[in-house]
């Protein structure tokens, strides 16, 4: 088995905000999204360009939306939003008691990987679709509220 | 490597709120947690007995939650809820663009295992902590809000 590079939880939403932490003396920022999928991912140990052409692939085709009819779709279909979260600890390992990140890639080339996922789901969102892509801060303590219908807990790995 | 039977998504709360379906005729009920932690389960093909007694452990015991020094301990030291949800999806393998399933337990098995879940965090919780345990139904769609401050998302196997 080839080794996991990316992991990506992804919950559907009906609403999801993330409140960003200010830049030095101002207000926190607040990305919001309407109906669409909330996606944390993380980049471990040799997670690459090839890496983020993967779960960009993933995020826009996966059919895990539902249509009128309750037909599992993929975002585009559905013209959905996205929220892009990135959430180091689903590298995460259980050690007895404790988590241990140690198959976490390097924290300089995460946030660039991160930022190119972003840059590269939204190219491809806007290519087809009217939905929104709305992205976190990499390494941020960041405040999530959502509202789900399902919900929809799903892991993808590459 | 030994086979996975059972699949956690763990993530931490301010608070959470899950609408349950309400019986024939009735209004959906409603139950709810403060600080803590919502746990999403699935168990996979071969669980059993012991797959619950390891999930009641790791969730009982592991250090997610912050005390007031921003240290890592478990959810009895902070005096937490949690929010148990049942989460087929978590089971799924992504073939091509859709999510498939074919490694879930049987739905009568996953049901019995669920409740047997929720009774053993229940009752250790009760043993040594004031924190409420609420759980959802099984096999139902449910409408789930949360707030979280992190977020973490850690993802546990046994």
């Amino acid at each position: 088995m080839s080794e996991v590079t990316g992991r990506l939880v992804i919950q559907q939403c009906l609403s999801a905000s993330l409140k960003l932490p200010g830049a030095s003396g101002k207000d926190p920022e607040l990305v919001d999204i309407g109906r669409g999928m909330v996606v944390f991912v993380c980049f471990l140990d040799k997670a690459s360009e090839e890496t983020v052409e993967k779960l960009t692939k993933h995020i826009t085709n996966i059919r895990l939306c539902e249509d009128d009819s309750r037909r599992r779709v993929s975002i585009c279909d559905v013209q959905g939003d996205i929220l892009i979260i990135p959430q180091a600890t689903l590298g995460g390992k259980l050690k007895g008691k404790a988590m241990q990140y140690h198959m976490n890639v390097d924290k300089t080339l995460g946030e660039a990987l991160y930022h190119r996922l972003c840059q590269g789901v939204r190219t491809a969102i806007e290519a087809v679709s009217s939905g929104n892509v709305k992205c976190g801060v990499y390494g941020a303590r960041q405040i999530l509220s959502t509202d789900t219908n399902g919900p929809y807990t799903h892991i993808v790995e590459v």
